[in-house]
């Protein structure tokens, strides 16, 4: 049984706790929360803190709180030497004071009321021993069944990835939606093609996958589409075509 | 019994045969293909033909040809009192030469060995009259279940979108592999949170969907992003970045 403490009460503590209690291989033993406010662990007998001098020993104290705090909040800890981890894609693993030092990052872009099956949410985990890797690894196995070894550098690099595989992504449907308002189109009309587009890459490289009048330097195309947008969305369109251009002319 | 001729022998032509041959309320009567070459067609009796004068009366042509010749085949078709469609998203419906003009749309990425499920494939046509329209919609809802009215203006729109959501979405996916390759990171870490962008924006509205540094405009994340890619990649974060949070500081 790894006995771990939780630090923080936004939307990863929250799930990671929901995950954590229903695993047999992992017991909370208390949950730090400036402000006492978790309800949904009110029915679970958890200790809830609000004072660090009340912190208990455990295996790992994991501070899931937000990027800019973790440094400064990890020095308040006053056990230092138990296995201390933050579980942010873009902060260092030395922004933790403890002695023993380690990231626990699920990816996934976490809200805090929708379900989520962490079982199929990669967990990277790094920890500045084998030992300490060796207990991450299994206290996220005994939640998610993608588990990966993931320096600070690669982690950094994966979470700028995450942006545009996810944020800029999204912002590209937000335009296509706005096209389609504009024209009293259903946006929903292109939902089927956003689900294809998704399951083409699981047997392609997106590199392999690449298709479009910008891959095949349709030009005649190309002007038609500049035409019919506004400025804003203009640049976007020039920017990308040119770049798609640009990774399929050089091979 | 709708009557059809098929043009053409490319991704659309083949994938629509196929689709076609499995309905009962369809008979392909002919295609026409300049080089004779349809393989699948071979056991299926169907008369081949890459001579105009061959041609025989139908209820529907089709000509799935490539958008720059559709102008000038039709001219070719001798018979012009039979409703001819093409079924590209980029050309006008007058591009058709015939008397009774229309559109039949499939709006799908489309490759000719992917079996392709037409049912969930939305179909967008279009008709010079209300007579002709009723018609291509019983050949449209033969294969498909969705099938939508939209004119020659919204489709032009509609087939901009749709390179935003597929060929642009491909290609920051095919960014996100660069910076993963570069950094010895398994691509396929990310493929839970591509699904799971895909998923939310069933329920929510892809503006209301949107998170991240640039939404919430979270400067000191933006400039460690940005240090970590190369020039081309930092444009295109850059001007997305930036759109996002135009948009979202508007209201």
């Amino acid at each position: 049984m790894i006995k771990i403490v939780l630090f923080g009460s936004g939307n990863v503590a929250t799930q990671l706790a929901k995950a954590f209690l229903k695993s047999d291989a992992v017991k909370i033993i208390q949950v730090f929360s400036r402000n006492n406010s978790i309800p949904f662990l009110k029915n679970h007998q958890i200790e809830i803190i609000n004072d660090l001098q009340q912190l208990k020993k455990a295996d790992i104290y994991i501070i899931a709180i937000s990027d800019d705090a973790i440094a400064s909040f990890s020095q308040k800890i006053p056990l230092k030497s138990v296995l201390t981890v933050h579980t942010s894609g873009a902060v260092s693993m030395q922004a933790i004071a403890s002695e023993k030092k380690g990231v626990f990052y699920p990816l996934q872009s976490i809200t805090k009321s929708k379900k989520i099956n962490f079982k199929k949410i990669p967990i990277c985990i790094e920890a500045s021993s084998k030992k300490d890797r060796k207990l991450l690894k299994k206290l996220a196995k005994s939640i998610s069944d993608n588990v990966y070894k993931i320096d600070s550098e690669q982690r950094k690099n994966l979470h700028v990835a995450a942006v545009f595989v996810n944020n800029f992504v999204n912002h590209l449907y937000a335009i296509a939606e706005e096209i389609c308002v504009e024209k009293n189109v259903p946006f929903k009309i292109l939902q089927p093609l956003i689900k294809e587009t998704v399951k083409k890459i699981e047997k392609l490289s997106p590199y392999q996958a690449q298709t479009g009048p910008a891959k095949r330097q349709d030009k005649k195309t190309i002007v038609k589409h500049v035409e019919l947008l506004n400025e804003e969305q203009q640049k976007i369109y020039k920017l990308l075509t040119s770049s798609i251009t640009k990774k399929h002319s050089k091979k």
